[in-house]
């Protein structure tokens, strides 16, 4: 029965396999050819903005959907190459060959699949939404920026986000006017369709019939808006193939793609890039941080997409993991690039009415046959229009409504956004991540230096005149600081001086403190020894209480004090008279 | 009336000068002795674990005491050149010329008086005690490192922990018998003095002469051990001058110390090593880190010592940092290197009796008359001597004591004490103290990825039944995973799967959850964002009620829910019992 259970929890195809039936087939297949259409341009897009040849996107885009129908758990994920996955491809692979490449997917596997087994999944709790957003901006921001040379036509070598924009100025007036007219052209066609589904259609919906008409109309509109980057490409390469022996050569063309699905091969160990030869040793230490950086962002944005999804479901991220780990290891012997399954094609994809992760079957066949039969095609692929699918992609990742909301309800977390957005852009995508995750750390390092507490002076009759603190959670190093000047203040209170003569204090001079410890959780060992330096010298004159204390607070401060004083609520008064002996 | 608050507040000497009298004066005078007899032996071995020539530690020595009594705060604290602070000149000035090094001391007053104006103080709360723990262990391991070759009389260079160790073993056969027997001796003399003051005396105390007569001897015995390193220097000194004549140079020696006080010129903006003129630029490039790195080190060791020392009363952190800023700025005129108080000079001078900053000036000009007087008789002081002197002096910094406390009451932060320790000997001191920090702050990203609150159902007569939560202190992000959880497992209770039939659950089915927020003080926006998909969820079948919610909570909670319930504890009962419309 275990064995069973734990087979089934690997398969998840073996649960709702079960009670697949037409109904669910033909959601699947309408999603999958959906996203096949949105899917195979994306891919070829994609490996350009890798540097690497188009093949490569479509190498990356039919085993891994096909993988993610038996092992996957969320029906809306679309298991292929992203933009953000990408970029970072290129910028750890730029200047060697796809050989890199796919070693990097194989490595990401392989961590994502230690990761799911070792169940350190959590860590990506870690990563705040502000960080989330900050990093995700600046990749749509860094892709439109390394898009903007092949809209114009221009052709140069720039490796940073500042470098790129002073090259395009340089070398603007040698933009090509057919491929920048082209580009224009394009970006309008994608952006008017895209605004196609959201078009207001005036039809009578007063009887069924008209009712139905309006609902035909809205679903074919949302249709050829999906379908738009299909669209866009296939009528500029008809173009360009119907001007190519016109004009001559009046766009820079995707060139030849070999026809066929790629050979299935274990991934390249060593490689030869001009007259170097690198060793495994040599392209792992070239790929460097990125074989945990790939990984982890590809998890990333999959977990984001299945809570998203989950509606309120417990989610097995494990199995996630896992899934997606399975889907590179296997992608690298089909000479893949890194994939995961981003947002914006499972958005398509729930619109499509997708119903289990079997769509990934109907997809993975549709892009199958597109490398069979289409690719001699693919030859008069404008590159202009590949960049405007790219930048029409990316632009509505940019996240700037977040910012008003962080203005709104949380300000501390703009610095942690603009510090990922900012040091992403301009010092490495990695550093930007890594360091967002330091800024949040910071800042709740900060916030814990100025804990809400008070020391408050009680005298309401029912209890002794005493200064009480009601703290709560926990108390770290950092508050330590904080809470010794308000013992000070109150034990030592501001006198004013006048000519050197120093006037008398005049607050009350109760020596006996409260601490109220039901809400607090936690020390840490600098705020217990600081407390150990406040309560010695409290204890002098007065006497401190802690009142009801969890055992592993009293066993801390029983380790550091000697006599600490604990008791109950109900005890209080009992302990606030001092007995004879003390 | 305020400019001369704010004048005696810049110049504390206003406000004790006024009390003092002969008194106060034999005090200052007794500990401004102890402490040249410490210092003078220390600055000149010190000079050398900073590779600089020893006339330098004494040009160190002086002028941070003289001006430290008129703006310091802290009687106890004595300026000078400090174990850590020359192991990091070292390290930032290594291969370079003294240039440098006083350029370091420049800026480091220039950062210290920055950050003190600027109240940046709060900073160095951020670092808690096991990474000064960790930080100030390495530091005495890394020294005394680097001191091990002069005891044995090595000569070779090298530049991490690793790789000394391994040039040690390596030249190990070419020791030099004299110079490591000198060594030996020296070491057990400094031991043996050291534990004089520990020493108990047999003495009838029975009367009071007999008293009187026991404090004297423990009084001399105390001072005898205090005044260890001065006794073990010149001992050794006049041991190598009478026997420089008859053995043909056994011993390596300091050699020429310039006599005289030091030329009073601007801090050097420019200067040449070797055939490499560097200018102010480069000179900055260089020491790099080093600029903010050891003014905080200084600092850091400073506030630890003022605290320590203040018995509970207020410290006045701002004008602390001020004059150790001030100190090291004026200091770099007189070409020294940079300074603070350390606290086992402190603690001298505490056991001494001082009872102002102004014994600082006693010092200072024993230390002048030494520059004066003294150094031609310093071209025979040995260097293993020196060698002595500071392994002797670090050797108790390394803090064996923390691991058994911290095993004991808090065993998260030994995650901190090893990170520091490992990478502050492995990779570098700057990288241990930051990334100590860093450790810090992702522990209580874990610790709050896993917040003390529980979904609990309460179903106690008083109220209808109900899911109640009480959370404390902050909410953020790495928690949000474990809330959602906990309300996940409420909502869908684990169901036993027995062959694909799935069981009823059993668990409470009440629709209503109570939050009672009055510990709670913070929610940061991505977990107010999960709050929302939760909320959200909930509501769709039952209601969530927020109790007793604090203005900026209802604030945040008001912009992302719609309609949010609030009330306080007296209206809950109402609340909980759905009303018609909702």
């Amino acid at each position: 029965m275990r064995v069973k259970e734990f087979v089934v929890g690997l398969f998840p195809i073996l649960t709702w396999i079960k009670t697949y039936d037409t109904q669910m087939a033909i959601g699947d297949i309408i999603a999958g050819i959906t996203i096949a259409l949105t899917l195979i341009p994306q891919s070829i897009a994609y490996a350009s903005l890798s540097g690497f040849a188009p093949q490569y996107g479509l190498y990356s885009s039919f085993i891994g959907p096909i993988i993610y129908a038996f092992i996957g758990t969320c029906a809306q994920i679309n298991m292929g190459p992203a933009a953000i996955l990408s970029l970072l491809t290129f910028s750890y692979t730029n200047g060697t060959n796809i050989d890199f490449a796919i070693l990097l997917t194989f490595f990401s596997g392989v961590v994502q699949l230690v990761a799911g087994i070792g169940q350190l999944g959590f860590l990506v709790e870690f990563i705040s939404l502000p960080v989330v957003s900050g990093f995700t901006s600046a990749a749509a921001i860094l892709i439109a920026t390394s898009q903007v040379k092949d809209l114009l036509g221009l052709r140069f070598s720039s490796d940073s986000f500042l470098t790129t924009w002073y090259q395009f100025f340089v070398h603007l007036p040698e933009a090509r006017l057919y491929d920048s007219l082209l580009s224009l052209g394009c970006c309008c066609f994608l952006f008017a369709m895209k605004s196609l589904k959201d078009l207001k259609i005036k039809i009578n919906t007063q009887d069924e019939s008209g009712r139905r008409k309006a609902k035909r109309v809205k679903k074919t509109l949302w249709f050829i808006s999906i379908a738009r980057n299909a669209t866009c490409v296939a009528l500029a390469t008809v173009f360009a193939y119907l001007v190519y022996e016109d004009i001559e050569n009046p766009f820079l063309l995707t060139g030849d793609i070999p026809p066929g699905l790629p050979a299935v091969i274990p991934p390249p160990f060593e490689t030869t890039v001009g007259n170097t030869t690198y060793s495994t040793g040599q392209m792992i230490s070239h790929l460097g941080s990125g074989i945990i950086v790939l990984p982890l962002v590809a998890l990333l944005g999959n977990i984001a997409v299945v809570k998203v999804f989950s509606q309120g479901k417990k989610i097995d991220a494990t199995q996630e993991i896992i899934a997606i780990g399975v889907c590179n290891l296997v992608s690298s012997f089909f000479q893949s690039m890194v994939v995961n399954g981003p947002f914006s094609r499972s958005a398509v994809s729930q619109a499509s009415g997708v119903r289990t992760p079997g769509s990934g079957i109907y997809t993975g066949i549709l892009v199958i046959l597109t490398l069979l039969l289409l690719t001699p095609y693919f030859y008069f692929i404008p590159k202009a229009v590949l960049a405007s699918v790219i930048v029409c992609a990316v632009v509505q990742m940019v996240d700037v409504a977040i910012v008003k909301k962080l203005w709104r309800y949380s300000r501390l977390d703009l610095f942690t956004l603009f510090g990922t957005l900012l040091l992403s852009l301009c010092v490495g995508m990695e550093v930007g991540l890594i360091a967002g995750v330091g800024i949040d750390a910071l800042l709740l390092l900060y916030y814990h230096s100025r804990p809400p507490l008070d020391v408050l002076y009680v005298d309401n009759g029912i209890l002794p005149a005493h200064y009480a603190i009601y703290p709560v959670g926990g108390l770290y190093f950092a508050g330590a600081e904080w809470l010794r000047n308000k013992l000070i203040a109150v034990q030592h209170p501001p006198t004013t001086t006048t000519d050197g003569v120093e006037s008398q204090p005049t607050a009350p001079t109760t020596k006996i403190l409260v601490i109220y410890c039901d809400a607090l959780h936690r020390f840490d060992y600098t705020f217990l020894d600081s407390i150990r330096m406040l309560v010695s010298d409290w204890s002098k004159t007065g006497r401190v209480i802690w009142c009801d204390t969890r055992e592993p607070i009293k066993n801390q401060l029983k380790g550091v004090l000697t006599n600490p004083i604990f008791c109950e609520k109900s005890q209080l008064r009992a302990h606030m008279v001092p007995s004879t002996e003390s």
